[in-house]
């Protein structure tokens, strides 16, 4: 059974969000050993200088590495990814969990992002979308596509 | 001030998933005219064939397009349209709100889709992903951008 772990930086407090990501994750739990990490966001203030951006992504990227299992294919989520489709996105799991470890994470950023060093760590960028989402929303797209990924390759009737 | 409908063919049942939208449709409605409108999907087996699946998307354009207010500029929202960032979007209801009536009507479809009827009469072919999403999610996504697009539109400080 692949292992996938989710490091998102920033909590959901809203219970109908929480319910709604709670929905896929369990769903996403049937198919693979999953693991959800919910990293505290550097706060900052409401106008932050391009330097104070910086060092909060950089102490975050900090808690996001000591996060990332031993051996995993990291995957983190950026607008200047690479865009694939719901089938291309299974194949790359598949692919990779047959040549390498098959444990993957998944990282999504604050609202400001990831930092370079962990965008250059990572063996795949991937970006969902060209639009720009908040990551509670960005947190339960990305649990549903790998839920419909492994039902992808599963045979499962989820995706037609 | 801009109208703008979203006609979706399904309901939302989930309680968790009806507050979710319903959080981005009460922001949006706060800086548009907003409707939404909720078709019922025509109801297929199991394993329906083309033509059933034909027959069912030409019963929901019809309920559709008896939707879609007079003069409106319809964007129907399927994987091959065209992507478009948060920014490009805002840009597109901007310069469509000089030149046209000020109305849009935003198109989702069921969970086959959309009819080639709907998606040729429609002014614009937006795509948010080139995975395929759940139609409740998906309408969430579109909410959420609309919100977005008129925060941009009006420098709100919702998108940074």
């Amino acid at each position: 059974m692949m292992s996938v772990e989710i490091i998102v930086t920033g909590k959901i407090k809203e219970k109908y969000i929480k319910e709604y990501a709670g929905e896929y994750e369990k769903r996403l739990g049937g198919l693979c050993k999953l693991t959800v990490v919910e990293l505290d966001p550097v706060r900052l203030c409401d106008n932050p200088s391009q330097k104070e951006i910086e060092n909060a992504l950089q102490k975050e990227a900090a808690a996001i590495k000591a996060k990332i299992a031993k051996g995993a294919y990291v995957v983190s989520l950026c607008v200047e990814g690479r865009r694939l489709s719901s089938e291309e996105l299974a194949e790359t799991l598949e692919k990779n969990a047959l040549n390498g470890s098959g444990s993957f994470a998944f990282i999504i950023g604050s609202s400001y992002g990831l930092s370079k060093e962990i965008k250059d760590m990572s063996d795949f960028k991937l970006s969902m979308s060209e639009m720009t989402f908040p990551h509670k929303l960005a947190r339960i797209m990305l649990t549903e596509q790998l839920y419909r990924a492994f039902s992808i390759l599963g045979n499962s009737k989820y995706h037609k």
